[in-house]
């Protein structure tokens, strides 16, 4: 059933837990003739990396990748790409307390409840820790769609109450300018003030043993047109689906999103403009996708990241038995997820486009 | 690469466009020995079809559903079940202005940049007709999930501006109540009084030629507990996936969805209790699910549409050649499908559910 | 699972029974820009068609296909075609008899075991009747391949113990030839005496009330290289699965095949020669396929049929009860099922061609 | 595409070439709770391993797996396995002169026409050595049918033309008797006389610098009912789809097979017979499959293998330029892999063995 795969086409399989030995992802369908860099790779496990800025845990993952096969003198084979990242600073004994017991928000009951035992060390396979491998794998994606004109940028755009709006319905992005601030502050905002009010927020989290919230908006400019399928396939539901698979991740919304619902089509609709002999939109409430297939203007979506469950405070829960009993995070935690969810937005979105070029070549004739 | 399926284990394959011979659903996977009644997938088609209400387009479909395969006296066989529906009342002609033209937010300049041919009468496969085949395939799942404890219901919570709000992070749900509200008011709205603000709001949104969106909330109560898989079948995953495949849905939420990002890990996270020998959650802002699985409380969703794109009114755009035209909704159409759009979405997630309770049989030993 | 579905992108989902409305096939998959004639479907629906010459059933199914969707203005438009061909000689009453019995060889005891409960009429899900919906989505696939330098042809060459020796490991095979013969004799058998030795073989037999296995052998000739994939796609390892879901079918094997494995590799092996600058082997042992790929020489397998399980004569077996009963075929049955399986056989081979040669399209940047 | 993957359910995604870091493969599907012996891994890797005897290739490879993930105190947590074994006795020098050349019946020519480029040393992906990863999976895969009531044995039944009889459609399988026999010769022969006649046949292959070719016979007994699936996911088409992505398979039958094609409905027809409250067949020409789904009776099959392409003396051949060069082979190979493939088969089998019996438990409401 291919649970733990995502992509048709460009095909990730991940597998790993937080603390077994490693974590890794095999890549079945890049195409062949690729050049891999592996410090691309790793330059985005980097961004994801515990133990970045004084804003995250202090986990310390070298977070080496290692490739394992299908490339070879630095070119893809076509045969599958295997990736693999030994976990290295691991301290189980910091869950020896949790083994029996249920941590709110977490999957720890869920798990138990389907599956009759379940690895409690870090979370297992629930971890966070798994995105590691989504990053690795998406970072060969972003490889491939560097040859077609594609580019994929996610910022921090909301930190608890403190937000920033992107004007992407109805201005052009400024990618350049937003990827040079965002990725000169720990936050990733794209706007430098935004960015010391929402290092705020999380400092005052952190301080208080809370977590909290936010928003990644995600901006693919330049997209082609014609990547999408009209039903199933629709290219806003593949994004929706591997954005809803992160860690955290509550809400997924393109282009005017719940906004919109609000809307007239008087007032939603992008009227078509003839612009030196190219068909574009005046506006882009569409959000680069018209019929589950993009249209030539940038794409652009935004998704909700819940508080981090684990606290730095006494929680009241349960454990196995169902006896009430008294938590407290230990082991390494962020108070707020999103800077470090930058780069494992990017991976799931270019998973999904990769997988959508590929798709796209059998379309016509 | 299965673009027109939906499903895993409970899979639906699509077929059909507004203006041809008419639409259909193959359904392979569904379990031998389920009782169906061909009633049960009518009265769905019958809450979907146009043509119910004031507020719906005046197209008369009878929407008259046919078993093709896959039941024998009155059960599924294991076959797959082919369910078809005749396309009646067409009138392709009120399309032949559109030959060239690219409606705006519509798919034509997608599918033409795309495929290089389209079938523009009726909007060929873009047409929402294709959700018909969705619904009846949906009224199977449904009767597939009348033999666990799993109830479907959703309702319009929002049109325009107009919102109703349903507090199902902190209160259990009221379905039986909800649902008789719902369907005895034209909007489906589980509130009287926003009802008939809803519909004056559509009402005005017609008389002005204009179009309108909303939101429509998706409850899941009772809904066993381990259902979804942990990393790229994730429940929510899921569900977000089909529901950004029907046509003009722009977001989705579950549990907190878009609210929690503002929120901090002290209210957000969901205590467990414990209760009677059972274990639930004092709050719900998890939706129902923690990791991608059910933990037995009740699932919802919100799921954004955008303002339908045809407008009574005139709009400027451009045809293939590039030159501005000017455009008038001609055919039939409605000024807001959220009504019509509570059996579709009902529909897309019975499937998703339907699929996830086969696929939870091979999660143990 | 798709346990109805054939082939990965060019995908072919079958639906129907042998005495229900009819039986049908839904392609997903199919280039858009493909011109679509109704006639070539037609054409190989009839030599599946019972009822064509002395050797065949008497069952009359006109086999009438009808599309339902995908074409438009003659042309595939990128949604998924739907054909249907309904079901009309049908005489339910010739299995009342067979309500509670389980015949021999046959798949009623199977499918009781496996569903619990069973459409008995005709064989239901399980009768050859299936294969109709099968010849005509493999005609689709056909016209697809005939847009690429491929072409397709099976042949009967084995009627019991009556066999044709094609050296397709020595020799170019004569393709024009063997088609002329082929398709002008009932059995079709590309060698006029041996056609008339098996006729006789098959008269034989069903003067008898028995029936008769055989072999069919299929080449692909001309046929590109770099077609298959080198793991769980070879080439060869579709096929033979392909043919293996082929009712009656019970051996696969290609280029040496069984022959081969009392080979030594100094006979065996093909040696490469270089030819007008084109390379080419001088043998052809490996059928055309090295590594899961084809290397550009003619492909060609065989594929056995064992007898059909239905006789006219009586036979002993038992109902579901347990108790012995006596069983003689009644309906319309074929003493020899090879002629009429010859399209059948095609159809198999050109939607696994049609889908790898669509899969060979994202092999490389 | 999944190109790389294996099974439904149960799906196994092999990766890894023949001179890279490695070999391993992800299994997805498998139930948790299931206990995990590596030694029984282990076991099977050593039956495949090269150097196990004097009929074997000399490369020494330890082939020790670890297991990276899925597995929790001794059983798996439903979450995907990965097991990898690390290429240690590599000697990629042996393989310089191959650089540019196409080995005749070898893949070098397909890989080139298909991806551009090749991993030449060891033949890279195309090599055997990727069949350790299969074994190792259909290790955890026999464990996991160790739990149901069925059981998996092969044996070599020909070697060039020294064959043996396994009369398997007239008599009960012997598996006990026949494994003692096989497990105790190098040759693994189920008859004692004929491996000495088969080894020296083998021995007289590698005198002459040639290889030889065989057959394998497969047998599951016992073997539950009701496994497999009517029409495209047909158990026998599932196996001979598996059987043909073994490296060196040119052929598959079941049951009666190409033997059975002579034969007449009357002969061949399996008689049901009722036998202390339980049906079974009289006979099993049918090979214990029937409409593609098993009746209880034993499951067998015979697989065909080609001899080894690489000879120990001179053949002719071209190299990418198209000049013609002289070939030796180098390096360490099997004179026949019949004896080592045994574990192969096997392997394959249980992996659509697992698979089904996954499958099976949705069959039914």
């Amino acid at each position: 059933m291919a649970s733990n795969s995502l992509g048709q086409l460009f095909r990730v399989t991940t597998f790993g837990e937080s603390h077994g030995p490693g974590i890794g992802a095999v890549i079945d369908g890049c195409p062949a003739g690729l050049p891999i860099s592996q410090e691309v790779i790793q330059r985005d496990l980097n961004r994801r990396r515990p133990g970045q800025s004084a804003l995250t845990s202090p986990r310390q993952e070298p977070d080496q990748v290692r490739i394992l096969s299908g490339v070879f003198e630095g070119r893809t084979t076509g045969s599958p790409l295997a990736l693999f990242i030994a976990n290295e600073d691991v301290r189980s004994s910091d869950y020896d307390h949790l083994q029996g017991a249920f941590r709110p928000s977490h999957a720890d009951f869920t798990y138990e409840i389907k599956y009759g035992l379940r690895d409690h060390r870090g979370g297992g396979r629930a971890s966070a820790r798994a995105t590691a491998a989504l990053v690795a794998a998406g970072a060969v994606a972003k490889q491939l769609l560097a040859t077609y004109e594609l580019r994929i940028a996610a910022f921090v755009t909301q930190v608890g109450s403190e937000a920033v709006i992107l004007p992407l319905a109805t201005e052009s992005p400024r990618l350049e300018e937003w990827i040079a601030v965002a990725e000169s502050n720990p936050v990733r905002c794209p706007d430098v003030e935004a960015a010391s009010r929402m290092m705020a927020v999380i400092e005052q989290a952190h301080d208080a043993g809370d977590t909290v919230g936010g928003i990644i908006t995600c901006v693919i400019d330049p997209c082609p047109a014609g990547l999408g399928e009209p039903l199933f396939g629709k290219l806003q539901a593949d994004l929706a689906h591997a954005m809803l698979c992160i860690n955290a991740v509550h809400g997924f919304e393109y282009g005017s999103g719940f906004t919109g619902a609000a809307m007239h089509g008087s007032q939603h609709n992008d009227l078509f403009v003839s612009e030196e002999g190219s068909i574009r939109t005046a506006t882009n409430y569409s959000g680069g996708i018209q019929g589950g297939i993009t249209n030539g203007m940038p794409v652009y979506f935004r998704v909700a990241f819940k508080p981090v469950a684990t606290l730095m405070q006494q929680q009241q829960s349960v454990n196995q038995q169902g006896e009430v009993i008294e938590l407290k995070g230990q082991g390494r935690h962020d108070p707020c997820v999103l800077p470090r969810a930058v780069p494992i937005v990017e991976a799931a979105a270019a998973i999904v486009m990769a997988d959508h070029l590929l798709r796209s070549r059998t379309a016509r004739l």
